[in-house]
């Protein structure tokens, strides 16, 4: 059954039944927002041959990636998601099932988060295309901003770099002959196709900072790559930086899928790993670490020298910048 | 100059120029909400080729009807908007003056309402497709609802219909020979490509319900057609009505275009005209239309017979059922 086969009512009725029923039905939601709590709104589109591709993502995983960018992004706010809206641009051809599974998807992610699909739309495209926005609610005084780190903080990355662009050329090129084992095959595969936002770290930030009341912050995911995250926040920050190659955690499978210099390439510019880069005073950083373990790494340090270098003290010749330019240009 | 050639972030300076420079540069966007408000939450998506086209629509225009899609959804829920997000998916030949004047027509429209872009996404798109999520507030005692219209209640109309429909048609087929004077053919030309989201009848509404606190109003906007939004209010309220057929306002530059059937059926079935469709207590209804003159009228009444008729006291013959199927289909 395609999609132009059941036509719009058809389409909308599959797609409201994945939403709460008390919200579907007007022409908006509506939703209350605690008085202490300040409102987070991000949102992202994805479009077919872009972003994804039948080739290497189902429409599962369209949805749950879907989902777990933008989710990803409110981490980055240090916000609690607490719903999100869907619109659909979606080719009459399609089966009506990939738009089933396209919402399995989203709602496997959010279910996770209690996160409700709270409103959308859905109409014809010559493309396949969805937009979300999601909404979450932070405390204004806990909330994660670029724009505050400062020298002498330390730079922490939660877990692993590189693994998804590293999932993706499995994915692309299934005929690679790897050392990987079927594991590792599909440790990397996931990271890809199942990124997690790490809301997960939230509710630790916030047990640190309320013992710490007058500290902020810094932080981004590294949705562009783990480079672009650290430029990203020295500029808004007016500081520099400098990263310890060797600190960068590289997952096993990765070190055992490519040699050291290109997984440090992917975990650098590969993108998509939806990782949180913090940076907050020393102290607290090592803290964090600490609690959360492997999950969890400092890799360098703010400066207030402008650069932003990749340094190892072992090997000082091979200091570079980093840049913005490697990492993923849309057009 | 194309999009392709000026890349991401030169298009990115571009757009964020249309937005308020407090709100740029962090994963996502952060708002208050007043304690006593609900927030309300909208979302549509636009396509080119389906919800408009080069040759109807200037690139302004698709920008201020994006807008005025979404603040009529929440000036159908009785809410004031205070932001929207943008997400833009784009072909690498679009000149940069497109996005340019597509930023234009948005801002122009939300200008009226104090309304900021207050976040977004670009992206690369094999077609040209606009995302647009709107927030506003409510007090959610003055929400409006589809779902809450009661027998006895009369059916208020703001504006005219089917002007937009005339317009689209002066659009497609400039070569028509009309009666119109210049005038009255920008005004329907004008009703297509710049409808005003009827926000401007929300402080009536609100001084109503001020003076009748039990009263529930119920409405939605007529985005899909008069029927449309009569035979949805009817069917979430699970009601029916009787529609006078000489009560629907025509504008003048309409019945002077098209003969009597035609002006009604695309009144009824044209669609975009974005007027609210308002069930209320008689007295409530009457004191509105007095004070809002020519800007409303009531065209009939809520019933608990289920049925839900077009009738005409004058000629009990024509009586006929409103029908969805005749309305826009996206598939």
């Amino acid at each position: 059954m395609l999609v132009k086969e059941i036509g719009e009512q058809g389409l909308l009725s599959i797609v409201q039944g994945f939403c709460p029923s008390e919200i579907v039905g007007d022409d908006a939601a509506i939703m209350s927002v605690p008085g202490d709590q300040s409102l987070v709104i991000t949102t992202d589109m994805l479009v077919d041959e872009v972003h994804f591709s039948d080739r290497t993502t189902s429409p599962i995983d369209v949805g749950w990636r879907s989902a777990a960018v933008n989710l990803s992004d409110l981490a980055a706010m240090g916000a609690f998601p607490c719903g999100i809206t869907v619109a659909l641009g979606i080719t009459g051809d399609k089966p009506v099932e990939w738009v089933e599974q396209l919402y399995q998807g989203l709602t496997s992610c959010l279910n996770q988060y209690n996160t409700p699909i709270i409103g959308g739309d859905i109409c014809r495209s010559s493309v396949t295309c969805i937009s979300i926005t999601a909404f979450g609610t932070v405390n204004p005084k806990l909330a994660i901003r670029r724009s505050v780190a400062r020298p002498g903080d330390v730079i922490v990355v939660t877990g692993y770099h590189g693994d998804s662009r590293a999932g993706l050329e499995l994915l692309l090129h299934p005929e690679l002959r790897t050392g990987l084992t079927s594991d590792q095959r599909l440790f990397l595969i996931q990271a890809h196709q199942r990124p997690q936002p790490r809301l997960d770290i939230l509710p630790k930030l916030q047990t640190l900072l309320a013992s710490h009341p007058a500290t902020a912050i810094a932080g981004m995911d590294s949705s562009d790559g783990l480079a672009d995250a650290i430029v990203q926040i020295c500029r808004a920050s007016q500081v520099g930086s400098q990263v310890q190659r060797h600190q960068i955690p590289l997952s096993e499978a990765l070190q055992t899928f490519v040699p050291p210099q290109q997984a440090l390439e992917w975990a650098l510019y590969g993108g998509e790993d939806f990782q949180l880069v913090l940076c907050l005073p020393r102290t607290l950083g090592e803290t964090l670490v600490q609690q959360l373990g492997t999950e969890a790494s400092i890799i360098g340090e703010i400066r207030s020298n402008p650069k932003i270098l990749l340094i190892d003290d072992a090997e000082p010749s091979t200091e570079e910048e980093l840049s913005l330019s490697r990492g993923f240009q849309h057009f």
